[in-house]
């Protein structure tokens, strides 16, 4: 049933738990396969080569680009991020929905091209916080940023949410586990049209 | 109890369906009252002044205005509406949570005063569409605008939204009913904290 098989692109604003809401959703069903990005970005402590991302040079990276191997790249923070078209074929063969965790540009571009180059069906999913201020406590727990970084950043999140806008669907995580049932809710109403 | 009455704003983009929402809440708790808006606006026909909105002239809204009888008011497509303070003040004395339905600016400006002025605490809650595309089919099914006017009314929603990013909840009305539930869940917590 390849056929049947489409991509989630799951985003939201830092902080709003995008990872753990999806680890709920593959602890419920096990038909999901999470895409692995590819980064320029050095791994961090723990990170582990094609299990958090395929870590490449700058120089590998751009060679990809220039055989055209990714479905959508971006640059963020001076580093580039990017979908290798294989990690969705590779994964579609196996009857797999697959989940990326990846920023509204890359799912943007990916609804376009989805369709279009690899005749599949995506669905862009934006995870919203259940207000701003939930999100600055997280922000606050999380990090030993000053209250003036984090009011900064808060208002980078305005304009992110603004771009997430253009997603199909908008889903506020008051709590994981709910969050990822409306999700797999969405995902089901998807499948069975 | 008088203390622990609260005000609860609910506003979002139009064609979400706030007052459906409002009035699935209100048969679930009937400990609700509903703020009867005033405006300068003409009653449309089966309007009844006093249920829908206290319907003034421009010099009796005016002369309202300047005898500071407004919590809040404002304009909108040439004319003005507002809160009177009498609305909420007389209503609070009989134990009731109020709930307004009111756009973005009256709402931030109410919240601010609310604790200064009457010592009661607000909430404001801010309804979005599951997405825009199903806002978009709502207003298309009620509404005879073209698709061009409907596109310029979406691009007047994303900044609606925007404005509404300041409020303290998010709630997504995916169905009405489970969106009352979470109002109601918001309001519950917030009156026992």
């Amino acid at each position: 049933m390849k056929d049947n098989s489409i991509l989630i692109v799951v985003s939201g604003p830092s902080g709003v738990g995008k990872d753990t809401v999806v680890k709920e959703m593959m602890k419920i069903n096990s038909n999901f396969y999470l895409s692995v990005s590819a980064t320029t970005r050095k791994p961090r402590k723990n990170e582990i080569d094609g299990v958090n991302y395929y870590f490449f040079d700058k120089n590998k990276f751009d060679s990809l680009v220039l055989q055209n191997k990714f479905l959508e790249y971006n640059s963020y923070c001076d580093n580039s991020y990017g979908t290798l078209r294989s990690e969705i074929t590779n994964n579609i063969s196996l009857n797999k929905d697959i989940i990326l965790i990846i920023e509204v540009n890359g799912g943007l571009e990916l609804r376009d091209k989805c369709q279009k180059e690899l005749g599949l069906k995506c669905v862009l999913i934006y995870i919203l916080p259940p207000s701003l201020s939930v999100l600055e406590h997280r922000l606050k727990d999380r990090s030993s940023e000053t209250k003036k970084e984090i009011r900064k950043r808060l208002s980078v999140v305005k304009k992110e949410i603004m771009k997430g806008l253009d997603y199909d669907y908008f889903v506020v995580n008051d709590n994981y586990f709910n969050c990822a049932i409306k999700i797999l809710d969405i995902i089901n109403k998807i499948k069975t049209e």
